[in-house]
This record gives structure tokens, C-alpha cells and sequence, in this order.
């Protein structure tokens, strides 16, 4: 097994850790960053526990690193934002193999890519505990908010979902995926394990102009500073598809109507399992960590071409605050759309 | 006991705990802050894990909470920052009382007073774990380095040290003051429990013109974007006394002596323990959290009549590379300040 915690020390783990820090960084009680003229910091944090988050069986630390940093890149990609840094507390057991340790970082690093890790802190715990706290900054133009759908809005997903969560079947179920080829498995596995945050949407999205948001009067009870600024609206689909359009909505006070066929999904999935169970997968799997945008038609259209052909239209924000699944095909009724699988028993 | 977590779920804690949260941070992906123009991003982080950082005995929820602030409060002061707010990632188990976490969470705004919690992150843990981030911003000519000590300055400590170990020794064993006066033995714990984050020294320190620092040719091998620019030097004493002026040294590649008559120490712990066990908590302690800070004499006398009665300098920072305690009334013989305490061997 090599080295534990407890054969080096916090001190020695830390000085370990610190290969993969920039240098200047390192050596004072926090670190300093410069910031660009005129931005906005933003701020994210998730806590990761073991046997919770992530387990041996799915997630070698390596992957736990990845899914770490990715799921707090998606966090500040869904604000606009563009990342400065991300520190890391770590909470472990004595008995952690440093090893352990060292491929979570690289997890983290090959996630990060040239977003530096500024800061950590290493203590005992009972249980591997991994928490991140990701710092951003974007200009006060291009925020992406929940708050400022309209009604007429075309909902672009910037990719694929569902494949998140059958990558995490064919993990907990190898011999489910029997039918599957071994490259289609592993593309599947890939987005469970190393999901691609949608930082490279941010300048696409840039390149259409934002919208001027109105106020609505019963907003105007909760002024914030950005409502009567430009801003994108839109979030990311880490708790799930059906989530992301459920949260947008009820932010926004407005209603969707979203086409089952237009969701797009992974040919290996469609072909792998049932189209009950793949919708399902695709609108609460969750994890795939794409970005949902709502935008006027023709700016809509503009970037899904830009992000073909992975991205889609899949719906239209509307004024009564219902959201309906629709069907184009005409196959199945409309459904209304729920945060729990309740959908299920009527298709 | 009342409600637990499990009781009312991840996502009722979460509502729970944004009562103690700015309004217009809430319901997207991540806070967004303005910040000033021109200044320097300072971020820190810190975990606490239930029975190492803290325990029901010696920590009520609150002081968990006022101590958590308090030691990434610290951090931001100990860089010359001004606090912009912090991140809370919490692991709890399923049992824990909602009104635990409510408490701790009460605990941190005291200490916090305007910085707002911007962001925050629950999930399940066998063990209580507390993560926090805490980010400021300071002007580039303001910035307080450990590595810019030079020859000739003296050492300026904000207040008095060992009052934290010595609450938490009342705390630990509650007969051992009995000797104590009440009010005396209040003061000592309140010291463990509730320490002050010396946020205050830092416009005081702002009165005093920084140092445009000259750098050492074998500084130059690792070159920061700061070491031309002008800067404080110091660090806080949440490691120990000791600790803080040995990392100084180290980094600032100097020497310093040290003259045990000038710690500041507070009168109630003098008159309970011997003069050995004062300085040894004073030295080696830790968690009282004052600034330890290296000037050009002149200035330090002003910084220390400012915050007088508490600061005192207690002594130079010397070209050859040892660090000395020594005995300015001569009683006692000049002894290298170490690390570990082996110092009290030859006292």
C-alpha cells in the first residue's frame, strides 16, 4: 500500500500537495490573486464525502479529483463566469495511502487544466472528506442568471444528458451492458468519470449580445444590483435536466414547454436501453454537467449551430407557470414536468 | 433534542441556514461580488473536524462557529485584507440537531458582524465537519508578506498570548482555577471560545507608510510578483507565538531576538501559573490570533502606542540567521527559540 498520512503527517502531506500549486502561492497565510478591472468575484463550494459522493468501486481518487474540480467549474461556467483559482480542505483518515492523496490532486489538476489550486488544508478525520471552493470573475454584463427567463425564450442544452448516470450503471452493473461496444461503454463510463465541465460555452455565449432584462413588479420586492443590467439566463444540469428547467422556471416565474423528442441523448444509450428508461436517465440522472440557456429564438439557434452537433433547442420558456413534456412525434400526451420521476407511471 | 437533519433533509437545513445569509446571494449556481477596483483577490481556507478542532466539552456549537470565522478572519488580516465573506461547507451526520447547526451558524455571524456568508454546501458525514473559505481583498501596496523582514526591525506583537491555552486548560480541567478570581477566569476562556480576529490593526497598519522592499539576490530565484512592490511583513499567531516568528525568520532568511520580559502576557494568567508555564502557553499556545508584525523601528513604536495598552514589541529582527530568546533583566540565560518546546529543559 506505500505511505499512509499517518507515516509522513499533515506537514509532510501538505509539502506533497504543494507540487501541484503554482509556487507563488505558496508560503503566506492565504493567497494573493490579481483580478481583472471591473469584474464581479464569484464564488461556489461543494462537500464531497466518501461513500457518499463518490466510492471505490465507481470512482478511482483519480476520478474523485476530476469530478471534484469539475463539478465546481460547472458552477461558475453556469454564472458566466471564468475561473481564478479553487482551494481544497481535505478531511482524512490516518490511514489514507498518500498515494491516495496525490492521484485525487492529479484528478484535480488534469480537470483544471491552467486553473491553479491557491489554496488547502489537510486535517484527521474519520472519513475522506473533499471540499472545494471555486472562485471566478465575469463583467457585470454577462452574469448568467436563474431569475431572467422570458417567455418566448428557446432553452438550449449545450449537450448529451443521461449518460452521466449510465456510465454509473455500467459501474455498479458491469454485465448490464453486455450489448454495449467496448467503445461505447467507455464513452459512457467516461461521462460518469470524467465529466467536461462547459467552461468553452462561456465565449460562444459571449459572442451574442446579452439582453437589457425588464423587472418584473413582483420581483422588484427582492431588488438585487444585476436585475436592471444585461445578463444571459440559464444554469447547469448537475442535479439533473428536469431539475435545471424546474429551478430556471420557478426563479423566473414563468412556464416551459419541453419536446422529448428534441432532449438529446447519446446514440450508445438510445440503443442500449429502453426510451422510457433513457428519458428517464437523461431528465434525472443528473451529473452531466451541461449548461441550459434560455435565449430569444434567433440568438438560440445561433449557438446551438456554434456547439453542434452536441448542443439542442429542446423547448420554449412560456407565460402560465406550468411545464409541460411535450411529444412532437405525437407518441405520448403532455406531461407535466415534476422534480420526482412521477412522470414515469403515465408514459 | 428536537428536529434533526434527518428530519428535515439536506434541503430544509439549507433553507434553514439562509436566514443568516444576504438575500441577493441566494438561488443561483454561485454568489456574485462586486469588488473594489484595483485591489488583490486574498482567499484561505480551513477545515475543523468534531473531536480535533473542537468537542462538546471545551466548545458549545457557537463558539465552534465564532472560532471557525475567527481563524480564516485571521488569515485575511494576517495578509492585510479586508474580508469580502466566506463559504460554508458543512458534513453532518444524519443525527445532528438542527439546532447545533443553527448555532454554530449563529456563532459565525457574531464573529463575522458585516462579512456575509456568500455560499454554502451540506451534505451527509459520520462526523461533524466544517469547511470554510474565506476571501478578501487588499491594494498590491498593502499586502503583508512573511518574506520581507529585513535587519533592524522591530517585532511588534498586537496583544497579549497564552490567555487561549490557558482557557482551554480551565475548560479541560475546571478545579485547576480555583484560585482564579470569576471575572479573571471569564476573560481566559472567553479568550479560548470567542477570539477576536485583529481585522482592526489593519487600517491602523494603513496610518504607516509601507517599505518598498529591496530583493536578495537569492530571493530572486523564486520571483513573486510582489517582492518589488512595496509591503508589511508579519503573519498572525494562530500557530504559537513561537511558530509565527520562526516562519518569518525562515522566510525572510533572518535571524530575530526575543526578549521574554516584553510577551505580552495577561495579568490573570501570570498571577495562576508559574512564570515558566505563562511563557510556555504564551510561546507555544497557539490560537490567540494577534498579528505578529515586523517594522522599521520608528514605526513600530507608533503601531504599538496606537493599539497600546494590548501591543508590545518584543524585539529585532537580527541579519544572522539564529533566533534567540533572550532575558533583558538578565536572570535568565540566552536560549535558541525552537519549534517544539525543548526550551523548557534549560528554564
Amino acid at each position: 500500500m506505500g505511505q499512509t498520512i499517518q507515516d509522513i503527517g499533515e506537514q509532510g502531506l501538505l509539502q506533497r500537495l504543494q507540487a501541484f500549486c503554482p509556487s507563488e502561492v505558496i508560503g503566506d497565510d492565504a493567497a494573493v490573486l490579481p483580478t481583472e478591472p471591473g469584474k464581479l468575484l464569484v464564488v461556489t463550494t461543494d462537500v464531497l464525502v466518501d461513500n457518499v459522493h463518490f466510492s471505490q468501486q465507481t470512482t478511482p481518487p483519480v476520478a474523485a479529483g476530476w469530478r471534484a474540480a469539475a463539478a465546481n467549474l460547472s458552477d461558475l461556467a453556469a454564472m458566466g463566469a471564468t475561473p481564478l483559482g479553487i482551494t481544497v480542505g481535505l478531511g482524512l483518515p490516518a490511514t489514507t495511502p498518500v498515494a491516495w492523496v496525490e492521484e485525487l490532486y492529479q484528478g484535480l489538476v488534469n480537470c483544471l487544466q491552467s486553473t491553479p489550486i491557491v489554496g488547502g488544508d489537510v486535517c484527521r478525520s474519520p472519513v475522506i472528506t473533499v471540499s472545494i471552493t471555486a472562485f471566478g470573475q465575469v463583467a457585470p454584463t454577462h452574469v448568467i442568471r436563474r431569475s431572467t427567463a422570458q417567455p418566448g425564450d428557446a432553452i438550449v442544452v449545450t449537450g448529451p444528458h443521461g449518460s452521466s448516470r449510465a456510465g454509473l450503471e455500467l459501474l455498479l452493473n458491469p454485465h448490464a451492458g453486455d450489448s454495449l461496444a467496448d467503445r461505447d461503454r467507455a464513452t459512457l463510463i467516461q461521462a460518469h468519470q470524467y465529466p467536461r465541465p462547459r467552461l468553452d460555452v462561456i465565449p460562444q455565449l459571449h459572442l451574442l449580445a446579452p439582453r437589457v432584462n425588464t423587472v418584473a413588479p413582483d420581483k422588484s420586492l427582492h431588488p438585487s444590483p444585476f436585475t436592471l443590467h444585461p445578463s444571459f439566463t440559464g444554469m447547469d444540469s448537475s442535479d439533473g435536466l428536469a431539475d435545471a428547467i424546474l429551478q430556471i422556471c420557478h426563479a423566473s416565474q414563468v412556464g416551459a414547454q419541453i419536446d422529448r423528442q428534441q432532449i438529446p441523448i447519446h446514440p450508445a444509450l438510445k440503443s442500449w436501453v429502453t426510451p422510457a428508461t433513457a428519458l428517464d436517465w437523461a431528465l434525472y440522472g443528473g451529473e452531466d454537467f451541461e449548461l441550459v440557456l434560455c435565449l430569444p429564438p434567433d440568438r438560440a439557434h445561433r449557438l446551438a449551430t456554434q456547439l453542434s452537433p452536441d448542443a439542442a433547442i429542446i423547448g420554449t420558456i412560456t407565460t402560465d407557470r406550468t411545464i409541460y413534456l411535450i411529444d412532437s412525434t405525437q407518441q405520448h400526451p403532455d406531461q407535466p414536468l415534476t422534480r420526482d420521476r412521477s412522470f414515469q407511471h403515465f408514459s
